[in-house]
């Protein structure tokens, strides 16, 4: 679907690249022989891991620093074709305890990058990963993106403002932005040692560790979840159409699951492993947004995008991935 | 409509308390009999102004201080019945030219309040002044609360994020608080040296020096105004009412009119001057929303709350003020 050439011998910035979908993102970009820089600050709690980037090590340039850092990313920013803004705070309980911080990076580092793009680089394009956690408890299923917005949590309430900052930058200052509304991405190199990423990192570590792993509610909420590599497609999609430019997309799947049926299809395609259903703890089910999935009607009328791999699938890849390499995800 | 007795003997913190409307609000409150703590840092390109509260001077408390001053609003909440929370950075196009500062004020400071809140004075209730700002270009008119978001500068997107931080500490830590979206507000003690505050400031600061004053555009786009007093009338209704926790309201008017038949009512009501429609300057144009008015159904199905005030009557009662006392909001 993406013309490889687009982004062959092209300057491209990834923030968050040493994370979960920025070291994927990476991969894609190295082979389309794009020239990648991944800026990345290790925060020990969020995505980013060294052990990503192993088999593309020598193909990109990696430069520590935090995208709060507004004089190091006015830099890196120069000559760049292409920016995948990914660097983010995802916990939703840690922008509850800690709603600064959250603030900090969701959304004053995005205005940051937007005023560097604006003075120092203004024909760059941006593609922005947000989140579906903006909507917050859906009105109506699927999602689509004239939902209103309606966030549960400081997270979400930051993400938004983020969001909005790329949608604005591009309509009053002309610096091309996409956005595309994420939700649950599951695959190889995501942060598996606790929830801090998504539910399933911390599924998979259990099942693998052959612990119980715990389903929260009564686990007949419903969800939607993308495979890593279909949500690098629509990340490569957005940057190289025109007509993206300004506009949010959401992904999802066509076959959301109730947390229930993904845990057991988590343990039957491990073939063994176990779950408990528990009640919510207080704090998380505050801000828990029941059934929730989504419409990617408008990004695959607009550029063809569609989810290729299935659950199913793409949990075999998954768990392939993690019974060899677990332990540069686990270790301190 | 306000049962004065609710506020009597009670202890009442207002932000932005020497602006426009916290000093209107601040007379109502001191004619209720409540203790009223005034806080304002008089930041010059903003609607503070010693000589609002002129009249009740020595009935109320008058605390210099910063709302992004953390330390000493966490003490200024403490022990508070009631805050109003109206300081807030108004301007649009300052918010474009320096967008980290509409970002602290409008957004980061907003939330510390409400930390402080719920750290220090869980019980408090908050009213908060947003903005029909925040619809951006509206997609149906009049605009209800269910109208999408779709902030077009980001002054929107900042008030936007202040707005729901409030929301969501109501919803999750139960500091009850109500979010009002004010539209053109004007009347009394209103900044009338520029545009910063409404554009109705400068069009009366002008007309009473005798001089033109321009409309921008083809004049034909309409909005809808509030006179002060309906608008200081909604926040303590919004304030009393334990119905109104969590809940946002649209203020609005039913008689909204194009600029050009506003200008002319000015013109008319004060007996001479003249006014030029002229092309909008680039800068506003790519941030102006077109035609606007809000829907007060909801706000006068919940609390009652009705504008009382034509805009003819308004222009004349303003029209009175400035003439009285202009050189207090056009000196140095």
């Amino acid at each position: 679907m993406i013309n490889r050439e687009t982004f062959a011998r092209k300057r491209v910035l990834v923030t968050g690249g040493l994370g979960f979908i920025g070291s994927n993102l990476a991969r894609c970009l190295v082979d389309c022989g794009a020239e990648v820089t991944l800026v990345d600050s290790l925060i020990p709690e969020y995505g980013g891991n060294l052990f990503n980037i192993d088999p593309i090590r020598t193909r990109v340039k990696v430069n520590f620093s935090d995208v709060r850092d507004e004089h190091s990313m006015k830099y890196l920013v120069r000559n760049q074709d292409y920016l995948f803004n990914l660097a983010g705070q995802t916990s939703h309980l840690d922008s509850m305890n800690d709603p600064y911080t959250d603030l900090e990076i969701n959304t004053r580092a995005q205005l940051s990058i937007l005023e560097s793009c604006r003075r120092n680089n203004p024909d760059i394009k941006i593609v922005f990963a947000s989140t579906r956690q903006i909507y917050g408890r859906p009105q109506y299923l699927p999602v689509d993106e004239d939902h209103p917005l309606s966030p549960v949590d400081v997270n979400g309430i930051n993400k938004m403002a983020g969001e909005w900052y790329h949608l604005v930058y591009n309509n009053v200052y002309r610096v091309r932005a996409t956005v595309l509304r994420l939700t649950n991405t599951y695959g190889p190199r995501m942060r598996i040692k606790d929830a801090r990423q998504t539910f399933l990192g911390i599924w998979i570590r259990r099942v693998i560790e052959g612990e119980p792993f715990l389903v929260y509610g009564d686990g007949l909420q419903r969800r939607d979840f993308n495979y890593v590599d279909d949500v690098t497609d629509a990340l490569l999609a957005a940057a190289a159409s025109e007509k993206a430019n300004g506009e949010i997309y959401n992904l999802g799947a066509d076959d959301p699951l109730s947390l229930k049926d993904t845990a057991q299809l988590l343990v039957d395609t491990l073939g063994k492993g176990s779950y408990e259903i528990v009640p919510f703890p207080e704090e998380r089910k505050i801000i828990d947004i029941g059934d929730y999935y989504g419409s990617h009607d408008k990004i695959s009328g607009h550029l063809g995008w569609k989810p290729r791999i299935g659950l199913k699938e793409g949990l075999h890849k998954t768990l392939e991935y993690y019974q060899d390499y677990s332990r540069h995800y686990v270790e301190p």
